[in-house]
């Protein structure tokens, strides 16, 4: 990873570190300083640093205002934890299982809060309304994308078209908003930030269609997670969804039996599934798809009027994060 | 109930139902129109009408903004029904019951971004910052004012002056808030803006004291819940902090008895506790408290520099809510 980059991230985890968040009722602040303690890439964060870096050499201004969209992202784990049942996040308890529900509801609420808090205190009064417009629409876009993936998990079948535009909400655009944010704050060429945005949205949905290829095809000693989780836990990932979409005669009967399997050996699924996809070339078509979203992010990039040694930088960190894991 | 003001509370309600707060995923959009045509008294976008109209005749420009205020309300009421596992609101199955948890958070967290968009587009600009900080602040309060009631559940004493801090987070400073914000909208006197805040919290306090009376004195057959509903659930209010306080000899051993008694007789319990309460002249001890609550917002309201006739429809709300009941 680029040098500037890991000054950024140190810069964006010390200034996380400094913040208190609050104290009385302890119930309400040791959540939220607890799951933003636990790391993660900061990736929200660093774009808002990566957008304003284009624009000027002084950091100093935009890294308090870009917590507020690492608090906010932070805000939707700990709510979609409860919602998903998820007993673990970064290999930590998640913040229900460590306190209770109401306890991660309200410590929630609050960080979506802190999140306006931070924009509202480094916003110059000039940009406030605009930023606060579009961290609006990304916020309710995020809870409608979540929404829409939970109503996924109960369809039988799920279009294309309606995956993409469900991970476009629910997570490409708070990569959008973090990029055109730092953006804002640097300059005020409209053009150029809504290219950011554009850039941050299509990167987003590469990362995704990434992140479902990797849960299949990951090198298990380098993977976080379990490979195969998807699979064992029948995820409508865009893998499944066009494997179900394109699977005729032995390959779909197969398929579905596997689907509706109550009792089966993970591995012997895993195998059998990864076998149809093989067959299907899922793998394949996975890839073109994602490397489509990640074009067209370049090509805002190059679209966007900036020094190019400062684009260099995005460009590097994108094909870092592309060629990370695979 | 004076004319003015019920004109005002039809002008919220029809702006309420032209309100269509978004489309889909409808399990996102339905549960947030429930809520809202639940009804109740619309008592904080009143506050916010009844600040303003101190200052301005035409309260077009108020009307919509004070909806922010309603929105946030109901917000908290979804969360807050979801941590209590309750089942009815105003009569009407709770949201969470009605769906389930995941969609009573993710609507919830949605309404507290309306309230925000809410607030963004009808405040002048050169308000915005203003109006956002003490929003955000009376948020917070709210929320750490639920979290410390929840916490007073679990602890054997609660102090009166520890309970009158929760309901001032709980419940007054948003009717502080409201009041305020009508206020900063309708002009700049930065003075009266404090008092009305001040006098929202106080007499918030003072009704929440009202609450706590008449859920064990009020007239069954005027009282929408069960009377003595808070004496058979142990709940701590005003009420029985100070007879835990007071309580000697017999009268404190009877009721810690009730207290912990598992199986019980509703009827006995309520009639025993309350005839502790009467012993120990509960009911004048907490109506003296909530008189000094009411007496400090009526001077709040006397210090403000506003015509007379105008201050005199917010007296005569205070004292329709005062004596409905009682």
């Amino acid at each position: 990873m680029n040098q500037s980059i890991k000054e950024y991230i140190v810069s964006i985890n010390s200034a996380i570190e400094k913040e208190n968040f609050g104290d009385k009722p302890q119930e309400l602040y040791e959540p939220i300083r607890y799951i933003m303690s636990l790391g993660g890439k900061r990736m929200r964060p660093l774009l808002s640093l990566l957008s304003y870096q284009l624009y000027k050499d002084d950091l100093t201004e935009v890294i308090p205002a870009s917590l507020a969209v690492e608090i906010f992202h932070n805000f939707t784990l700990m709510h979609d934890d409860i919602m998903d049942n998820a007993p673990l996040r970064r290999g930590k308890q998640t913040v229900h299982e460590k306190w209770n529900n109401p306890v991660a509801i309200l410590s929630g609420d609050v960080m979506l809060v802190k999140a306006y808090q931070q924009i509202i205190q480094y916003a110059p009064t000039a940009k406030l309304t605009e930023i606060l417009q579009k961290f609006n629409q990304c916020a309710i876009e995020v809870c409608e994308g979540q929404q829409i993936d939970m109503n996924f998990e109960e369809q039988e079948t799920v279009h294309e078209d309606d995956y993409i535009e469900m991970i476009r909400l629910k997570t490409a655009v708070l990569l959008g908003f973090s990029l055109e944010y730092g953006g804002i704050l640097a300059m005020d060429n409209e053009a150029d930030q809504a290219l950011l945005y554009q850039m941050g949205v299509n990167a987003g949905i590469g990362f995704q269609l990434m992140d479902d290829l990797l849960d299949v095809y990951a090198d298990q000693d380098k993977f976080g997670k379990q490979v195969g989780g998807d699979i064992i836990a029948n995820k409508k990932t865009y893998l499944l969804i066009k494997a179900k979409e394109l699977a005729t005669g032995k390959n779909s009967l197969e398929l579905n039996q596997w689907l509706k399997a109550q009792d089966f050996n993970k591995e012997e699924k895993v195998t059998a599934v990864k076998s149809i996809y093989d067959q299907l070339n899922i793998k394949k078509l996975t890839e073109i798809k994602m490397n489509e979203y990640f074009e067209k992010a370049f090509k805002n990039l190059e679209d966007i009027d900036a020094p190019a040694e400062k684009k260099a930088i995005i460009k590097d960190f994108f094909n870092y994060l592309i060629n990370r894991e695979q």
